[in-house]
């Protein structure tokens, strides 16, 4: 295997830092890890066994590759990563979706996976222009729930509604027509989410997708954070039974 | 006025970074704000043109100082920011309160309060240790809204309850007793929602402390990030018109 290079989203490979989300890599992809690095002080604890093992029984490699590790984890240190193979997947027709439209903080994409998974939602598409879904930092903020969901990445929404029409759409808009408790109460199980841009949200044109929601709240804030507002959308729908 | 320092916990005052923060600041706090910084390629806007009016109104002296800007705001490039005097505060013991227990991260305190202000919670108290809430990254993660609320640091949480006896207490935990919809419908609107920390979650002992609450989530995820699991919570109560 060539030399680890530093990560851009050029590369066909990724690295996933930390013991959790390592864990969740080897539970549900083993088959796109290429190696496993650990640094030479790794705590010998029950989690770095576990995944040594787990690596072993795969046929993965390990390897001390400290400064590897500290180049690609900076001041978070952290002991244990894997290098994986960047995967594609394709949503499941049949269940809810979470569509981000242009999302542009990768912590902000990783909170909302972590919330995805917590809610029951495994389909998430992400319209570009985007944040790189497997860059080191979404999949650290997501504690390793990316690799739990099915992500797909598209160039425009259009391009996700020809692929999956006939749906529920529900964009999220400040000037959304309904708030979301009387939505999510009255939604089907095959039903989408939409948000928008951290800064700009979405575009007015959205409302003619489908039945636009508002999270009711003060007039005080400029809006909530949108980790916060998707994460309490999915909440609501996954409390009010939608997401079986 | 003394040279400005780079920005430490240690300091009397703090740099508030940002047209809308310091329009949130200007707005609800103009006593303590000591001068007004701008950088010499600041755009002329309504924005800018409002923040100068307001500050000249208060008597607020305005600088060009693009290099304390640049030290201080760091990639974000701010091109506006108040110096202005940290300040305390006394929660108000007929609203509801939000307890944050050894917050550790400033950016999940800054979005908890923003989602605060949105859901109608004026009355956030901080048990030490926990991060400095002045500290710049602060401000800027809650858009400023941590000045439209009360906000006070307590070295125990006894100490809280000391000066806040008989309030109904729920503390969240992932092995919570209740579910979050049952009690929001049940409780009263003079309450207290308490979070933990970041990694440990609140300490078993705080079950002992009132009604514990479990946000319902699979058992694929570590858990919620806190800010979101803080404001689903309030949410959740505000929806049930909890907040009044």
């Amino acid at each position: 295997m060539p030399k680890l290079e530093a990560y851009s989203k050029h590369l066909p490979y990724s690295y996933c830092l930390g013991l959790y989300p390592c864990l969740s890599l080897m539970e549900t992809r083993p088959e796109t890890v290429m190696r496993l690095l650990l640094s030479e002080d790794a705590p010998e604890g029950d989690g770095v066994r576990k995944l040594r093992r787990l690596c072993a029984e795969s046929g993965v490699r390990e390897e001390y590759a400290s400064r590897t590790l500290r180049r690609e984890s900076g001041k978070e240190n952290c002991f244990a990563a894997l290098v994986f193979r960047k995967y594609d997947c394709a949503l499941n027709a049949d269940k809810p979706h979470v569509v981000l439209n242009a999302i542009s903080d990768g912590g902000n994409l990783g909170t909302i996976t972590r919330s995805a998974v917590g809610f029951g939602y495994r389909d998430v598409a992400v319209i570009r222009p985007c944040v790189d879904v497997f860059e080191p930092h979404v999949l650290r903020s997501s504690m390793g729930a990316v690799f739990r969901l099915r992500i797909c990445v598209y160039d425009t929404f259009d391009e996700y509604l020809k692929e999956f029409p006939s749906r529920e759409i529900y964009p999220f808009m400040l000037d959304g027509a309904k708030a979301l408790d009387e939505v999510s109460r009255s939604a089907g199980s095959v039903h989408t989410l939409v948000f928008g841009n951290e800064a700009a949200g979405l575009d007015s044109a959205f409302r003619s997708y489908g039945q636009s929601v508002i999270i009711p709240q003060s007039r005080e804030i400029d809006s909530l954070n949108l980790s916060v507002a998707a994460s309490i959308a999915m909440y609501a729908f996954s409390s009010a039974g939608k997401c079986k």
